[in-house]
Protein backbone atom coordinates (compact mmCIF):
# COMPACT_ATOMS: atom_id res chain seq x y z
CA UNK A 1 0.00 0.00 0.00
CA UNK A 2 1.44 3.22 -0.65
CA UNK A 3 1.71 5.99 1.67
CA UNK A 4 -0.38 8.67 2.18
CA UNK A 5 0.05 11.49 0.21
CA UNK A 6 1.46 15.17 1.60
CA UNK A 7 -1.65 16.76 0.50
CA UNK A 8 -3.63 13.41 2.62
CA UNK A 9 -1.90 15.15 5.99
CA UNK A 10 -3.77 18.37 5.74
CA UNK A 11 -6.23 19.77 7.84
CA UNK A 12 -9.78 19.05 7.14
CA UNK A 13 -10.02 23.18 6.76
CA UNK A 14 -7.16 23.70 4.82
CA UNK A 15 -7.57 20.57 2.28
CA UNK A 16 -10.14 22.56 -0.36
CA UNK A 17 -7.92 23.89 -2.49
CA UNK A 18 -8.94 23.18 -6.16
CA UNK A 19 -5.56 21.36 -7.29
CA UNK A 20 -4.98 19.24 -4.26
CA UNK A 21 -7.82 19.10 -1.53
CA UNK A 22 -8.94 16.08 -1.23
CA UNK A 23 -12.20 17.47 0.07
CA UNK A 24 -12.47 19.33 -3.31
CA UNK A 25 -14.86 17.10 -5.52
CA UNK A 26 -14.75 19.68 -8.21
CA UNK A 27 -10.59 19.96 -8.49
CA UNK A 28 -7.60 18.25 -9.36
CA UNK A 29 -6.64 16.42 -5.95
CA UNK A 30 -3.10 16.10 -6.74
CA UNK A 31 -0.98 13.71 -4.58
CA UNK A 32 2.35 14.10 -3.98
CA UNK A 33 4.78 11.84 -2.11
CA UNK A 34 8.79 11.68 -1.14
CA UNK A 35 11.21 9.61 -3.89
CA UNK A 36 14.30 9.99 -1.78
CA UNK A 37 15.30 13.35 -1.80
CA UNK A 38 12.49 14.29 -4.57
CA UNK A 39 8.97 14.48 -4.15
CA UNK A 40 6.63 13.50 -7.20
CA UNK A 41 3.17 13.53 -8.12
CA UNK A 42 1.19 12.33 -11.23
CA UNK A 43 -1.50 13.34 -12.98
CA UNK A 44 -3.38 12.94 -16.36
CA UNK A 45 -5.10 15.81 -17.72
CA UNK A 46 -8.56 16.06 -18.91
CA UNK A 47 -9.17 15.87 -22.60
CA UNK A 48 -10.56 19.32 -21.88
CA UNK A 49 -7.38 21.34 -20.66
CA UNK A 50 -6.02 21.89 -23.88
CA UNK A 51 -3.87 24.41 -24.84
CA UNK A 52 -4.24 24.64 -28.34
CA UNK A 53 -5.55 20.71 -29.74
CA UNK A 54 -2.95 17.87 -28.63
CA UNK A 55 -1.23 19.84 -26.23
CA UNK A 56 -1.72 21.01 -22.40
CA UNK A 57 -3.01 24.03 -21.69
CA UNK A 58 -0.38 25.94 -19.84
CA UNK A 59 -2.62 27.21 -16.57
CA UNK A 60 -2.63 23.72 -15.30
CA UNK A 61 0.91 23.42 -16.10
CA UNK A 62 1.30 26.01 -13.83
CA UNK A 63 -1.42 25.00 -11.54
CA UNK A 64 0.45 21.32 -11.04
CA UNK A 65 3.92 22.74 -10.07
CA UNK A 66 2.23 25.46 -8.22
CA UNK A 67 0.46 22.36 -5.58
CA UNK A 68 3.35 20.42 -5.96
CA UNK A 69 5.85 22.91 -4.81
CA UNK A 70 3.29 23.82 -1.58
CA UNK A 71 3.45 20.27 -0.79
CA UNK A 72 6.58 19.42 -1.52
CA UNK A 73 7.44 23.03 0.99
CA UNK A 74 5.14 21.17 3.82
CA UNK A 75 6.68 17.71 3.89
CA UNK A 76 9.83 19.22 3.51
CA UNK A 77 9.23 21.65 6.59
CA UNK A 78 8.52 17.87 8.95
CA UNK A 79 11.18 16.70 7.35
CA UNK A 80 13.87 19.76 8.62
CA UNK A 81 12.34 19.41 12.09
CA UNK A 82 12.79 16.38 12.20
CA UNK A 83 8.92 15.69 12.95
CA UNK A 84 6.41 12.97 11.41
CA UNK A 85 3.70 14.62 9.11
CA UNK A 86 0.76 13.02 11.35
CA UNK A 87 1.92 15.97 13.88
CA UNK A 88 0.47 19.01 15.32
CA UNK A 89 0.57 21.56 14.96
CA UNK A 90 0.32 20.90 10.44
CA UNK A 91 2.08 22.83 8.07
CA UNK A 92 0.35 24.17 5.31
CA UNK A 93 2.08 26.66 2.80
CA UNK A 94 1.16 29.31 0.44
CA UNK A 95 2.55 30.27 -2.58
CA UNK A 96 4.55 33.60 -2.69
CA UNK A 97 5.92 33.81 -6.13
CA UNK A 98 5.41 31.14 -8.92
CA UNK A 99 7.46 30.83 -11.77
CA UNK A 100 7.35 28.54 -14.82
CA UNK A 101 9.52 27.81 -18.44
CA UNK A 102 7.56 26.30 -20.86
CA UNK A 103 10.42 24.84 -22.56
CA UNK A 104 8.37 22.60 -25.04
CA UNK A 105 4.58 21.80 -25.83
CA UNK A 106 3.54 19.32 -23.13
CA UNK A 107 1.75 16.57 -25.19
CA UNK A 108 -1.95 15.80 -23.63
CA UNK A 109 -3.62 12.56 -23.26
CA UNK A 110 -0.60 10.57 -21.70
CA UNK A 111 0.85 10.91 -17.17
CA UNK A 112 2.35 13.91 -16.43
CA UNK A 113 4.95 13.84 -13.70
CA UNK A 114 6.01 16.85 -11.52
CA UNK A 115 9.08 16.32 -9.58
CA UNK A 116 10.31 18.75 -6.86
CA UNK A 117 13.64 19.63 -4.98
CA UNK A 118 14.20 21.75 -2.40
CA UNK A 119 16.02 24.64 -2.91
CA UNK A 120 16.24 26.40 0.22
CA UNK A 121 14.91 26.56 3.57
CA UNK A 122 14.80 29.76 6.14
CA UNK A 123 12.57 30.52 8.52
CA UNK A 124 8.72 29.96 7.29
CA UNK A 125 10.22 30.46 3.44
CA UNK A 126 10.34 27.11 1.25
CA UNK A 127 11.30 27.59 -2.36
CA UNK A 128 11.09 24.52 -4.53
CA UNK A 129 12.77 23.71 -7.77
CA UNK A 130 10.29 21.47 -10.07
CA UNK A 131 9.98 20.04 -13.07
CA UNK A 132 7.02 18.67 -15.55
CA UNK A 133 7.86 15.65 -17.92
CA UNK A 134 5.94 13.66 -20.07
CA UNK A 135 6.84 10.52 -21.74
CA UNK A 136 10.56 11.07 -20.07
CA UNK A 137 10.83 14.78 -21.85
CA UNK A 138 10.31 17.80 -18.88
CA UNK A 139 8.92 20.36 -20.83
CA UNK A 140 8.40 22.74 -18.05
CA UNK A 141 10.66 24.42 -15.17
CA UNK A 142 9.24 25.73 -12.53
CA UNK A 143 10.48 27.82 -9.69
CA UNK A 144 7.96 28.44 -6.50
CA UNK A 145 8.64 30.35 -3.03
CA UNK A 146 6.10 29.25 -0.98
CA UNK A 147 5.62 30.64 2.73
CA UNK A 148 3.68 29.04 5.58
CA UNK A 149 0.44 29.93 5.66
CA UNK A 150 0.03 32.98 8.66
CA UNK A 151 -2.26 30.91 11.77
CA UNK A 152 -4.94 33.53 11.14
CA UNK A 153 -5.73 32.98 7.42
CA UNK A 154 -6.70 29.07 8.21
CA UNK A 155 -10.69 29.19 8.67
CA UNK A 156 -11.76 27.86 12.18
CA UNK A 157 -14.22 25.70 11.93
CA UNK B 1 -22.74 46.60 -28.21
CA UNK B 2 -18.95 45.97 -27.03
CA UNK B 3 -16.70 45.28 -29.34
CA UNK B 4 -15.29 41.43 -29.47
CA UNK B 5 -12.90 40.12 -27.98
CA UNK B 6 -9.01 39.54 -28.58
CA UNK B 7 -10.26 35.82 -28.39
CA UNK B 8 -12.78 35.45 -30.05
CA UNK B 9 -11.04 36.77 -33.17
CA UNK B 10 -8.81 33.62 -32.84
CA UNK B 11 -9.38 30.81 -35.59
CA UNK B 12 -11.47 27.95 -34.88
CA UNK B 13 -8.50 25.93 -34.66
CA UNK B 14 -6.87 27.89 -32.23
CA UNK B 15 -9.71 28.65 -30.15
CA UNK B 16 -9.66 25.52 -27.72
CA UNK B 17 -7.59 26.60 -24.87
CA UNK B 18 -9.34 25.86 -21.38
CA UNK B 19 -8.59 29.07 -20.28
CA UNK B 20 -9.90 31.68 -23.07
CA UNK B 21 -11.41 29.52 -26.17
CA UNK B 22 -14.50 30.19 -27.41
CA UNK B 23 -14.87 26.97 -28.56
CA UNK B 24 -13.79 25.05 -25.22
CA UNK B 25 -17.11 24.55 -23.61
CA UNK B 26 -15.48 23.20 -20.62
CA UNK B 27 -13.37 26.07 -19.69
CA UNK B 28 -12.83 29.82 -18.75
CA UNK B 29 -13.71 31.30 -21.86
CA UNK B 30 -11.95 34.44 -20.45
CA UNK B 31 -12.94 37.49 -22.91
CA UNK B 32 -9.77 40.37 -23.29
CA UNK B 33 -10.27 43.70 -24.59
CA UNK B 34 -8.73 47.21 -25.14
CA UNK B 35 -9.03 49.80 -22.61
CA UNK B 36 -6.52 52.70 -24.17
CA UNK B 37 -3.22 51.55 -23.84
CA UNK B 38 -4.17 48.48 -21.46
CA UNK B 39 -6.04 45.54 -21.99
CA UNK B 40 -8.39 44.79 -19.44
CA UNK B 41 -10.21 41.18 -18.93
CA UNK B 42 -12.69 40.23 -15.97
CA UNK B 43 -13.50 36.92 -14.09
CA UNK B 44 -16.00 35.70 -11.49
CA UNK B 45 -14.54 32.61 -10.30
CA UNK B 46 -16.77 29.98 -9.38
CA UNK B 47 -17.36 28.55 -5.66
CA UNK B 48 -14.66 25.63 -6.44
CA UNK B 49 -11.94 27.52 -7.26
CA UNK B 50 -11.08 28.23 -3.76
CA UNK B 51 -7.34 27.73 -2.24
CA UNK B 52 -8.10 27.61 1.65
CA UNK B 53 -11.92 28.61 1.90
CA UNK B 54 -12.43 32.57 1.13
CA UNK B 55 -9.71 32.96 -1.46
CA UNK B 56 -9.10 32.65 -4.88
CA UNK B 57 -6.58 29.20 -5.92
CA UNK B 58 -3.54 30.59 -7.06
CA UNK B 59 -3.51 28.25 -10.00
CA UNK B 60 -6.64 29.60 -11.60
CA UNK B 61 -4.73 33.25 -10.95
CA UNK B 62 -1.74 32.07 -13.00
CA UNK B 63 -3.94 30.66 -15.96
CA UNK B 64 -6.29 33.74 -15.76
CA UNK B 65 -2.91 36.49 -16.14
CA UNK B 66 -1.34 33.67 -18.70
CA UNK B 67 -4.16 33.90 -21.13
CA UNK B 68 -4.79 37.57 -20.52
CA UNK B 69 -1.23 37.64 -21.64
CA UNK B 70 -1.32 36.01 -24.90
CA UNK B 71 -4.40 37.61 -25.78
CA UNK B 72 -2.91 40.81 -25.12
CA UNK B 73 0.07 39.94 -27.19
CA UNK B 74 -1.84 38.77 -30.13
CA UNK B 75 -3.90 42.30 -29.89
CA UNK B 76 -1.07 44.44 -29.59
CA UNK B 77 1.16 42.74 -32.77
CA UNK B 78 -1.81 43.62 -34.95
CA UNK B 79 -1.68 47.57 -33.37
CA UNK B 80 2.16 47.00 -34.15
CA UNK B 81 1.81 46.37 -37.68
CA UNK B 82 -1.41 48.76 -38.62
CA UNK B 83 -3.99 45.38 -39.06
CA UNK B 84 -7.53 44.99 -37.85
CA UNK B 85 -7.98 42.08 -35.83
CA UNK B 86 -9.92 40.19 -38.71
CA UNK B 87 -7.17 40.32 -41.07
CA UNK B 88 -5.14 37.25 -42.17
CA UNK B 89 -2.83 35.69 -41.13
CA UNK B 90 -3.88 35.35 -37.83
CA UNK B 91 -1.94 36.05 -34.78
CA UNK B 92 -1.53 33.80 -31.79
CA UNK B 93 0.71 33.52 -28.75
CA UNK B 94 2.05 30.84 -26.59
CA UNK B 95 3.66 31.22 -23.40
CA UNK B 96 7.23 31.11 -23.25
CA UNK B 97 7.76 32.26 -19.38
CA UNK B 98 5.07 33.31 -16.87
CA UNK B 99 6.36 34.67 -13.23
CA UNK B 100 3.26 35.76 -10.97
CA UNK B 101 3.76 36.91 -7.65
CA UNK B 102 1.21 36.79 -5.40
CA UNK B 103 0.68 40.24 -3.01
CA UNK B 104 -1.91 39.16 -1.07
CA UNK B 105 -5.22 36.56 -0.58
CA UNK B 106 -7.25 37.06 -3.64
CA UNK B 107 -10.99 37.14 -2.36
CA UNK B 108 -13.46 33.79 -3.72
CA UNK B 109 -17.10 35.45 -4.58
CA UNK B 110 -16.13 38.49 -6.21
CA UNK B 111 -15.19 39.96 -9.92
CA UNK B 112 -12.10 39.91 -10.77
CA UNK B 113 -9.81 42.21 -13.21
CA UNK B 114 -6.56 41.58 -15.24
CA UNK B 115 -5.09 44.67 -16.64
CA UNK B 116 -2.12 44.18 -19.31
CA UNK B 117 0.27 46.36 -20.36
CA UNK B 118 3.06 45.43 -23.04
CA UNK B 119 6.11 45.87 -21.68
CA UNK B 120 8.40 44.74 -24.68
CA UNK B 121 7.48 43.25 -28.97
CA UNK B 122 10.26 42.36 -30.91
CA UNK B 123 10.37 40.16 -33.66
CA UNK B 124 7.74 36.90 -32.85
CA UNK B 125 8.22 38.05 -28.84
CA UNK B 126 5.74 40.05 -26.83
CA UNK B 127 6.28 40.69 -22.74
CA UNK B 128 2.95 41.80 -20.72
CA UNK B 129 3.17 42.75 -17.58
CA UNK B 130 -0.16 42.40 -16.09
CA UNK B 131 -2.42 42.38 -12.96
CA UNK B 132 -5.27 40.87 -11.23
CA UNK B 133 -7.42 42.53 -8.44
CA UNK B 134 -10.38 42.16 -6.36
CA UNK B 135 -12.24 45.18 -5.89
CA UNK B 136 -9.93 47.92 -7.03
CA UNK B 137 -6.96 45.96 -4.78
CA UNK B 138 -3.92 44.42 -6.57
CA UNK B 139 -4.07 40.94 -5.26
CA UNK B 140 -1.18 39.69 -7.71
CA UNK B 141 0.79 40.90 -10.69
CA UNK B 142 2.74 38.68 -13.49
CA UNK B 143 4.65 38.97 -16.19
CA UNK B 144 4.65 37.05 -19.34
CA UNK B 145 6.80 36.27 -22.20
CA UNK B 146 4.75 34.96 -25.07
CA UNK B 147 5.84 33.95 -28.38
CA UNK B 148 4.04 33.93 -31.48
CA UNK B 149 2.81 30.02 -32.22
CA UNK B 150 4.88 28.63 -34.94
CA UNK B 151 2.53 28.13 -38.14
CA UNK B 152 3.76 24.31 -37.75
CA UNK B 153 2.37 23.99 -34.31
CA UNK B 154 -1.25 24.74 -36.04
CA UNK B 155 -3.14 21.96 -36.36
CA UNK B 156 -5.04 21.93 -39.53
CA UNK B 157 -8.30 20.73 -39.94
Amino acid sequence: MRDKAFQDFYPDDVSHCYGCGRLNADGHQLKSYWDGDESVAEFTPRPYHTAIPGFVYGGLIASLIDCHATGTAAAAMYRHEGRAMDTLPAFRFVTASLQVDYLRPTPLGVPLTVRGRVEEIKGRKVVVRATLSAGGETCAEGRVVTVQMPENMIPRS
